[in-house]
């Protein structure tokens, strides 16, 4: 089956990407983008920059986990039929040495740094690329170099207690045992997972936490220490779990989860509260301006959350696998797919710039065209690529509909055309294209701010004819029963906006109010120095409305979009490169992009809404008087007066940052 | 003068140390702690660690900059006049090169990184023990080899364009040139100051700003970067500028100070906003639990605003020292003076521990009685020792007190006694021993929350007989006048505890309050589990008030206050060593110190607060019922009502973390 995951048990099945195919809408428009732009991107860059040729035994180029890139970059063209994919996979099979180990930076030097040299990630990540091809065209000389890479990280692994410092090949052997039968792959995945905190790894100065070698996998309350980690690790359990039947390892992991999302997920389901060490915080640390929020952590969110759907079969998870693809993973490349946040911080109060003087890695104030360490785009190329497995499941019975986006999916004899221009219309319609004479149910994931509608005068629910659907957990089932092609299931959910509060716990946002519309967290923003977000407080009382009209359009993107892009023809060859590994920052230079434009696909009906609002000015700060008021922010006195009544523009927050240099933010101060 | 700095030209002239004699008192009892105890603890575990064995070749310890530390600590001994001191500089001396090199990490391979490698840097910290001993007890072969050193470094570099990451040497050259009136010392001053920015250093991960070499620095707007680099290179700038007659730079500086300390400046007068990078954040980016507030920032910072006060005359300056000295400075190290704070946060959730496992090098929920990178312990030892440096200046006409402690202060002709309980009593008394015939002013610096004690109904001040005091600026000035023995000068300033607001633009503190009395800045601390700190709200419309009766004394120094410190005794030598570089905890070991307990002296009548507050239980965390709440910690419900009056104990901040693990916050919400 075409899809990254395919466990042999749990409660849903997922379907594959030939069984869903996605059609122009939100997240279809995303995935033309991802072939026609995206991937691309990448390949230029990383030619570009070398990490390709470094398979070719060009001097070396790049991080020491720059490989993964090339590999992520395959599993994105096995999923889509790049053309290009067997081009770039002949360069690495040739890289590949006798015995089956292939890694550009440690070739000669194997194994010598378990804490930083990313060896076993790197494999795990060409594991998923062959798998990718396996599932989607076949073998390939790739698949083959796939399993001599595993067989000799089974030969040298199976015995002894080492780890990789980042965890990913856990649920990259866990897929080939999936994949091929061989119960090696699935045996060296336990063992990995469960080596995990003895420890297994030597103290650094962040604190074995930073690679969840803290404490025993199935002994930790909570998922800590730097998050990209920690979600690719639970994956790896989860996927541990559910192929040797560990239900204490899931049911820990799920606990994890809970304690996780109740305390440490930013409301745009980014994970990574701390810059230092890109790392969860303490309980409720959840700072809006400092919040980290890598755009990796969040697409490890959406691998997890669909893991524990897919076992459990509780819709929760696909709430927050929903909340994270649409306000973490969708903010971060720009509407043309040509630049990319790092980190996806809920505030920013200095407009971005992207220079390479003063920019470290995670400088989120703008979105960059590439990164020295560049995880983030060809992770978004392989997600996107692979969007289709996450839409819907299926049992014995039926079809479950998670994520309502324009698509068809076929499953069993049962084939159904879904219609809806959500997130920005809550019309949701599933047609019947082609039933089987067995009976089948029809179910739609309710997400938690529609549960409301359910009760008398809420939205709409129709089947055809007088068929009531039923609520199961937070799933609306219709059937089971047996379908005529052309019938229709017509939902409504509701889309009015609406405020959000904090939990008092979370000290960086009180006295704040947040404004969500469907699945969808909104965000102002103050391009240029129209308003000063600053000075700015909202009147929560009252209910944010559509903004329409000439003002609304002219927010869609304009050529301002592009001021931060680039392509890679614009830097010079060899530019960031090994010689320079201080260097982390975004890459930048030559002129700005003046390329074909891929306009008007992600140009998809973008509701904004306005709130009311008031202008507060700041104490003053240059006191002429230093009697009474010391030029400090902090004195006896109150708040100053409010002053002039305004209308606040607020933008779907994954649309932020796409009309140049702006300041931004999530929670709105409401006094 | 036995005075660290001494210009030649200023508003005011610093006192010597031996014009200024502490009493027992808050300060002079921190001074007995440091010859006592401090000075003596991190010889220990420099002799331990290796760091002095650095000296006499053995194999090298620590990190690079370890030579500082000794070179601090023979600054400390200098000041105290310690018995110690001789044998310290002999081994430092006999360490150095025929052409007066002196670096124990880089001999042989100099200045090979300048960005990293701290050699003008510890070049710095050994100019100023020198001339800390040539003021205080004059030549000695520590000072010859002061001056073969500071030739080497202006031999080396007084063409080119090279400066040290870590600004330092600036100040020590200008203090050697005021020393000895050699011109070359200050003019390579003036160059190290003037070459930054252009750029000097190449880029790193953290950008030029980190090491302040993003703009020159008469351009910057604002401090900025690491926050003790900033500051130490800010101290340079204003001694040249002071030496040089320029008045641009010095306004440079006054400017970047009003800009930080309006817009980048915790209450506690600590700064540094970011882990990552040790760094200043953006304007109004204060997160009380993420501060870092490092102890040697707050230190540097001191050290800045002394030197403007200097120069300028300006009492906002020493107002703005005494915050720092009081709230930062103060609170680094335990009571016991055995371990110290290296960060210093508004806000901490998790009760601290220190173990090596987990502690990265700035945890900042324990106070540690080592560190790997242990700047923070020895620039303590320096500044006690130099504490009655800050306490009073002189012009022709008199003497000026900008700091109230327990003191007696003689100055041409002119002695006077200061007898007060301050900072926990507002009383001031300034009683004359001994006059010269000629008029003579004494003046007392009004800290800005005592200025409206000078209206009708306000605080008592009285001279002898009829004397007025007259305001001139923020200070009350007495006289000029002939003064005769036995006469006394008496001032009542309010020491009732107030509420402080924060401005709006500090989004981290929002809703919340702290409280101040006099000079000091209070929190709420829980021990244990008494309070659970996440629920509690305040009511701060009514003031807080005085905590008496047994209750009160529960809360002095007990056993509990030494539950975090170890001696040296109790680690391996050799521990935490350079073959060890990862790891920069806290360093620990062994069983709980059991020696001579240095009691008493800092019970000093410790005043604490309390506040009428209630309990306010956080959101359910798992929901039994999924519908309506999802379990994440942001919902369309308001806050959860108030539960349960109850009064909150508040303790001086400074005083925090002295009784064992505890959670604690500055800042408190009020609804």
């Amino acid at each position: 089956m075409a899809n990254p995951v395919v466990p042999s048990s749990g409660v849903l099945t997922p379907l594959g990407l030939d069984a869903v195919r996605l059609a122009p809408g939100f997240w279809g428009d995303r995935r033309t983008l991802d072939q026609d732009v995206i991937i691309g991107h990448c390949l230029e860059w990383m030619d570009k920059l070398g990490w390709i040729g470094n398979f070719r035994g060009e001097p070396r180029r790049g991080r020491e986990f720059a490989d993964s890139e090339v590999y992520k970059l395959l599993e994105a063209m096995a999923w889509t039929g790049d053309g290009r994919f067997d081009e770039l996979a002949a360069t690495v099979v040739a890289a590949q040495e006798p015995d089956g180990y292939l890694n550009t930076r440690w070739s000669g030097d194997r194994y010598r740094d378990f804490e930083w040299g990313h060896e076993l990630y790197c494999a795990g990540h060409l594991i998923q690329a062959g798998v990718a091809r396996w599932r989607t065209a076949g073998g390939h000389p790739l698949t083959e170099a796939v399993l001599r890479a595993a067989d000799q990280v089974c030969r040298r692994f199976m015995e002894g207690h080492e780890v990789c410092g980042h965890p990913e090949v856990e649920m990259a052997l866990v897929e080939l045992y999936r994949l091929t039968g061989a119960e090696r792959y699935l045996e060296m995945a336990r063992r990995f997972v469960e080596r995990r905190g003895r420890p297994a790894l030597a103290d650094i100065e962040l604190g074995r936490a930073y690679f969840q070698d803290d404490v025993p996998v199935r002994r930790a309350p909570s998922f800590g220490g730097h998050a990209v980690r920690a979600m690719y690790l639970a994956c790896g359990a989860v996927d541990v779990a559910v192929e040797t039947g560990d239900t204490e390892l899931l049911a820990a992991v799920e606990a994890q989860w809970e304690h996780t999302v109740a305390r440490r997920t930013h409301l745009t389901g980014g994970m990574g509260s701390r810059h230092t060490g890109e790392s969860f915080g303490e309980d409720f640390e959840l700072p809006p301006d400092r919040a980290y929020a890598e755009t990796c952590a969040g697409i490890g969110s959406v691998m997890l959350a669909h893991r524990l759907l897919l076992a459990t079969g509780r819709s929760r998870y696909a709430d927050q696998a929903e909340r994270t693809l649409y306000n973490l993973v969708a903010a971060s490349p720009a509407l043309d797919g040509r630049s990319f946040f790092y980190a996806n911080p809920l505030h920013v109060r200095t407009p971005g710039r992207v220079t390479e003087d003063v920019s470290p890695r995670a400088e989120s104030a703008s979105r960059a065209p590439w990164f020295q360490v560049s995880c983030c785009p060809t992770n978004l190329a392989r997600t996107f690529a692979s969007l289709p497995a996450y839409v819907a499941t299926a049992t014995p019975g039926g079809i479950q509909i998670h994520h309502p986006t324009a698509c068809e999916i076929g499953h069993d004899g049962l084939t159904v055309r879904v219609e809806t221009g959500y997130p920005w219309s809550g019309s949701v319609t599933v047609r019947v294209l082609e039933a089987p004479d067995t009976p089948r149910h029809v179910s739609l994931r309710l997400p938690p701010w529609a549960a409301g509608a359910l009760r008398p005068g809420g939205a709409v629910f129709r089947g055809p004819g007088d068929l009531t659907p039923v609520r199961r957990g937070a799933a609306l089932v219709f059937g089971e029963r047996v379908w005529t092609p052309g019938e229709v299931i017509a939902a409504e959910l509701p889309m009015e906006a609406r405020w959000v509060r904090p939990d008092p716990r979370v000290d960086a946002v009180r006295g704040c109010a947040a404004v969500e519309r469907g699945p969808l967290v909104y965000c102002a923003e103050s391009p240029g120095d129209e308003v000063r977000l600053a000075e700015v407080v909202v009147d929560a009382t009252r209910p944010p409305v559509e903004r329409t009209g000439d003002s609304a359009s002219r927010s869609s993107m304009t050529d301002d979009a592009l001021a931060l892009s680039r392509t890679a023809d614009d830097i010079p060859a060899g530019s960031g490169t090994a010689d320079d590994p201080a260097h982390d920052g975004p890459l930048q230079g030559g002129p700005l992009h003046d390329g074909p434009l891929h306009d008007g696909a992600l140009h998809d009906g973008a509701v904004e809404l306005e709130v009311r609002a008031s202008r507060r000015p700041g104490t003053p700060e240059a006191p002429e008087d230093p009697e009474g008021d010391d030029g400090r922010p902090y004195g006896e006195a109150g708040g100053a007066p409010r002053e002039e009544e305004i209308t606040l523009r607020l933008v779907p927050y994954h649309r932020w940052g796409n009309h140049g240099p702006a300041t931004m933010r999530v929670w709105l101060p409401t006094g």
